[in-house]
């Protein structure tokens, strides 16, 4: 179907009038909780992407990394090189490779403890918690304590949860929360081994 | 429901056993044609994600934007600045703004006959077609000569193509799909504004 020159410019200005009366409308500034979850690809990558925006205002950016690789080696790089960025790694290992529960327990509960300073102190405009979602599904850490810490923040700070199975809980107390959602992948449909750049 | 020791262990050597299944039965190596789409955020900053990442193994990057935005400014600056990548933004802002069709195709022609020369010239590893879905979606461009020339690349360049409403024919010829679905957002539901890092 073509559009016509008349139509499309019709189209043009009700879509732009529509987006300047909503942009009129929306007038609170506050700290987000966002949420990245589902099973498809690019949930820390996307987090990492809003984290850069932070550090390009020239504002300050803390990152937890709750599970070591979710983060890709050249991504990791950059976010630690930032000034105005804290960037602490703190997981061991995805858990089926570590294989001792007490030990990821303590992990995480070491990483939160950072994540808690950071959130409170005020001194960070985002605090990225990265893969937190996994270690809440493996109730390494206490999903209440996590939600009150997060809920009590100062105001002006956004929190930026990514990992797969976000509890239900989280997602009712988040502003923001987009799903990553699997459509297609070549590594389980078509034998295609992990690759330099799409998967490492 | 609190997991023991003991199944948390045998539950994760299973996991482990069953991954390294799945990696040893997965040992060919393409190009991959790579869609990101939905309505939700992080579909450019995914794939900026793995673009890093081909730099980052020492690899050549092309990126064209085809509509000039979609990656934000301190994102855009960095991927700009990375040796070993070529980053174009041709697209003079969304259609809404300059409400001239005649213009946005002649636009996107341009931005394509740049696209067309990095995928065929087998020089990148990578090519990134920011929001070349979008002005697929307006038929500024023709899918079919689009899906032609992609699919008579050379054989190790991946593809990336971001933007809402991927046309089912591009999503067919896919190798790996990932849709960022918008779950929740404060901008519609709470009045909240565009704020410093979450959105710009």
């Amino acid at each position: 179907m073509k559009t016509d020159d008349a139509s499309h410019k019709r189209m043009s200005e009700r879509r732009k009038a529509g987006f300047e009366k909503k942009r009129a409308e929306a007038t609170l500034e506050k700290g987000l909780l966002i949420v990245h979850t589902g099973t498809g690809k690019g949930k820390s990558s996307a987090a990492f992407g809003m984290g850069l925006r932070v550090v390009g205002h020239g504002l300050r950016l803390g990152v937890v990394q709750f599970i070591k690789g979710a983060l890709h080696t050249a991504e990791r790089d950059l976010l630690g090189s930032l000034p105005n960025c804290d960037f602490l790694t703190m997981g061991e290992g995805y858990t089926w490779n570590t294989q001792d529960r007490a030990a990821d327990i303590a992990t995480a509960q070491k990483a939160w403890a950072e994540a808690q300073r950071m959130i409170e102190s005020g001194d960070y405009r985002m605090v990225i918690l990265d893969e937190l979602n996994i270690v809440l599904k493996y109730e390494y850490l206490d999903l209440n304590e996590v939600l009150e810490v997060i809920a009590r923040r100062p105001p002006m700070v956004h929190v930026v949860i990514t990992g797969r199975h976000a509890p239900e809980a989280l997602i009712e107390a988040a502003d923001l929360v987009t799903e990553m959602r699997l459509v297609k992948h070549p590594y389980r449909e078509q034998g295609v081994k992990a690759q330099q750049g799409v998967e490492f």
